[in-house]
């Protein structure tokens, strides 16, 4: 069946496997002290402009998310994200069980604003509530969404003003920051937050994040929190050798715009049906309104997942990756052409 | 150099390597509810006759041991293990950052005693002690010995008698199933155990630990903590597509005899240089007792890794795997005999 | 200074004093196993209604909440609050460094509404999210309103229809029970909630909640966990002594009712300067609306806490307790009509 | 019946009883930060020569352990303890629960020595292992005995050349500093140690810990973490009078010596009655090796504990107070003498 369900479905990318294939006859140190770890470590100083930036790998986003924040902050402190943010929704209390609470508030197109955290820290004041110490976003957001340059360093001002050190989580980065609407460089990520990540397991490796640590300073003795937490990789290498395939020769960025590509065509063959959306589409996610009998409809013929029902229908969600193939795009606009013009059974809206 | 420090240095078996590639055109649910999953499963539980049983996958061995203690013990409850064992030396204080005490007991070849378990009981009665609830052992263990049935059974009946669950961590399961010494089955460990793991890493994969839920009673919503561990793989379906290439057709247990045979041999390189061992050889881990100046000698020709200091010398520890190659072991003897035997600048002992 | 800053500010009420006295001369078990401890729940079942309940004291609210919640849930477990909830706002986290999450829905004047809950139960359907397990309410709440018995009733039918666990935070109940818009017992307590504590610190004890565990069932093993977050207080017959001196004869409903009785006093002075509130007021903790200059030229000669700012100024929280003095009243009546009509330095609103 | 079980069955000494009779008619501010917390402080600061030294008061002695040591440790750290250690064997895993492993070594005499530290940090020395921190002794210790100068300043000396801090229980202080073999003043404890309690729950006081941060940098926002363990008693002034009341006058000195000398005349009477001791009677809690009948018979007139078997019978733990009366060791004393040299049923050793 036709899938737009997530965007790590497939493997890894034949560059990637072939990379890993090599590994088979060579050796290597383990725990990520080995040169593919270090050709890592030092592509992204070079090309984020961040030469004291320490790169660990690991293998997920949540164990990611939990690894950086949990570095971080003293057991009173907390981290302010978005109500949508994944660590608030998706991560099972990831946060919580490593002792922090997650402060919230609401999300606007997806996103944290700068008022949104001077408004906590406001609230925030004695020993009887949490010391607010840190701030997650994510890029792209949970709604697709791009944080601008211009909001970036709003927020990073914010933090800096404020004692918050500011993390983005980059699981989609690939899609982030290779759309349109996309303004900023990895330099801006590294000159702006305290840590972010590079996402593989979304855009063409079989799994691994890298954690970009642009202050290390903040987080001393990080290795020891990544081995207590179970996010220190034995093989290492394995995860630094499939992000040098993709970043060494801009692969990376390739597959996040096709990812995006994808998208686009996909959110034209919604707009020719006449269905409009719940935020512009941006990145590798969009949010088509689908009518509930269209939605059932189209359910039985395609994979997507349904985010919150809405006056005129419910929120879907699509999801394309850099597998997407062009073919399923034309797969779901004639099936969707079928259900609303075909004969029989279409749709009434 | 030559390299015997550990037996997660090289990449993947050529074989998993291939299963791998074949995922970058397939498309499967994530988190683990894909066929590999299913028929990984399906493999366990006719091949340890326990059709009961449930398997989830996980990227490393600290997670699995993390993740499968702390699903079953409550707050206040304790985990007993050797004092050798992994998880109480060598995970950086992982099951106490679930908030759970190891309680040790000096081991005997590396293993823990049925008599130690007891004793551990007898001293923890009331509330103002933890209450010790699960038992963990590691096969092969720490000091590369193999438990026999007979002590599995005194063990699994221990802990069946004072209400303890039996975990057996088979990081290294390929080795210890296909030494001489042992005389276990799978299906003896899915009969004498509540839980154990077949160790992916150190045999033949890229990555991965299977968990096997021998009793899926003990952990319910096992999926959920999981999760909140980081411990979900989103691409599930990659760890368990390399479980099946490994066992369906075997090649795990000829991969562990494999690693077997090289320690075998190079044991023997050590014995007829008249050295001796901490521990008679039995698995892919030797432990040579080296002299001073030998040690010292020997480290600037191979790596390996120094355990202990004793009389005479210091333990040394050599692991093969399934990629040591005849000829590294013919060049180790032809090193050690230089070195002992050679002009120059031989050792005196 | 006139004082309405809260309800702790004084030492115990004499007969709690004479109590201790006395047990400088007695023997008794350590730990909560003596006979005031056992007095104190035999009055509890016997009141209560509830001849299978467990009573157990602790030194502090925060403590206690922290106890009950963390016993109950399993690691993926949330607790679901109000927003201005007490463990949500004013406890520096200890929910979440136990582990847990807090869900929290919109308060209705100070209550948590059964929709909300529904709501929340909604929202919360898979493993990559918490599983909502338990509901915190507390009487009466932090805006000094109470429940009715149907408010709890259909609090209690969503729990039970949904399996979750209710606890009721008693930190104020002498005032919440003998509040003229009560119609709850004791007995009711114990027949719709889980478990509810007792409030000593806040109502004529020197320290001290009781908690009193409904269905003990739910809670096994309570002593080892009270043990390990260091709430099984050495002298648990202090804690006790001090309430069975409370609550036989009545004496701990006497000090609720006198801090209402004083409350509503205070109200009537503030009702009678034109002065509105936030909530009507009802128990002993009432929040008028100060405008800005009076909030400023009254700081100057009583104590109270300012809680947000409103059109039109401040809302400000004035608390009694069992120790205030009518002529407390007087003097702020006094002072309040100096400042709002007396010559010279009279503030304009 | 006799009892010697503990050294916290009474109530508070009738000095403690009065001052708290006091607060109720006073008027304080809460958490801690009222009148007699700032006195307990200038007091500790002018006695304990340590003006730069905090003082906070907690309800027990399990909290005050618990939030010291983990107020200070990063995730990955860890505590060293003496196997017999409270915090290791009688809290219920409560520094566990906080996440951090307890690293331990055999006492010597129930004593911590330099030595054993040394071992334990030479053993510690990647990231794969906990990193050592803190050090936790008791003054006295579980075995009755106490740390002399020297060797204080020995284990002072190794946790400064290795950046350990060190911790002093001193839930029984009072019995330690006066005991005959002390020769340590409370100024010896503020220079040697970087935080250590003055208990007062064991002598004389109704409830309550002093906690003492000798170096508060090192602690940097500790009602944080007090709050937020719930060990931030609402009314604080009600503990801190407490330890005003005892310490100002000396009274706190005159009950350590009243219990010791309690001890030492039923270390008389077992003496005499040719019983030996496991370790020679220091403090106010004795050790004397029972034989097996005699434990049984003295067990029906008296309650003691029993610790452990050793040759020849049972080491049994018999404690005294400042509340312990001259009768009642003269009592045992009759009672010895009946059991051993009476007619019909006396024991035969």
């Amino acid at each position: 069946m036709l899938s737009f369900v997530n965007d790590y479905s497939q493997g890894a990318h034949p560059q990637v496997i072939e990379a890993l294939g090599r590994l088979s006859s060579e050796t290597h140190p383990g725990y990520g002290e080995d040169r593919y770890s270090k050709k890592l470590e030092d592509w992204v100083r070079q090309n984020a402009l961040a030469p004291q930036a320490q790169v660990h790998v690991t293998a997920g986003g949540t164990q990611a998310n939990r690894l950086v924040i949990s570095s971080l902050l003293r057991p009173f402190e907390a981290v302010i994200a978005a109500d949508s943010g994944h660590i608030n929704v998706h991560e099972t209390g990831a946060i919580e069980s490593s002792g922090h609470k997650v402060l919230t508030w609401p999300h606007e197109n997806g996103k944290l604003t700068a008022d949104g955290i001077r408004e906590i820290l406001w609230q925030h004041s004695t020993e009887h509530m949490v010391r607010p110490r840190m701030v997650y976003i994510s890029d792209t957001t949970e709604w697709g969404s791009v944080y601008t340059k211009k909001e970036l360093e709003e927020i990073s001002g914010v933090c800096r003003s404020n004692g918050l050190a500011l993390y983005l989580d980059g699981a989609r980065l690939g899609s982030a920051l290779s759309c349109r609407e996309n303004d900023m460089t990895l330099a801006d990520l590294a000159a702006l937050t305290d840590a972010f990540t590079i996402g593989g397991t979304k855009n063409g490796a079989l799994f691994g994040e890298a954690i970009v640590l642009c202050r290390p300073d903040l987080f001393p003795d990080f290795r020891f929190m990544q081995k207590q937490q179970g996010a220190l990789l034995a093989k290492g290498f394995a995860c630094s050798a499939q992000f040098t395939a993709l970043l060494e020769g801009g692969l990376y960025w390739e597959l996040g715009e096709r990812a995006n590509q994808m998208a686009g065509r996909l959110a034209s063959v919604f707009a020719q049906a006449g269905i409009s959306f719940y935020l512009p589409p941006t990145s590798n996610q969009i949010f088509p309104i689908l009518p509930g009998p269209l939605s059932d409809a189209l359910s039985d013929k395609a994979e997507f997942m349904l985010q919150m029902p809405v006056r005129g229908g419910v929120v879907a969600r699509f999801v394309t990756s850099w597998a997407t193939k062009a073919a399923q795009i034309e797969e779901l606009d004639t099936v969707l052409w079928e259900l609303l013009h075909g004969n029989g059974d279409s749709v009434r809206m």
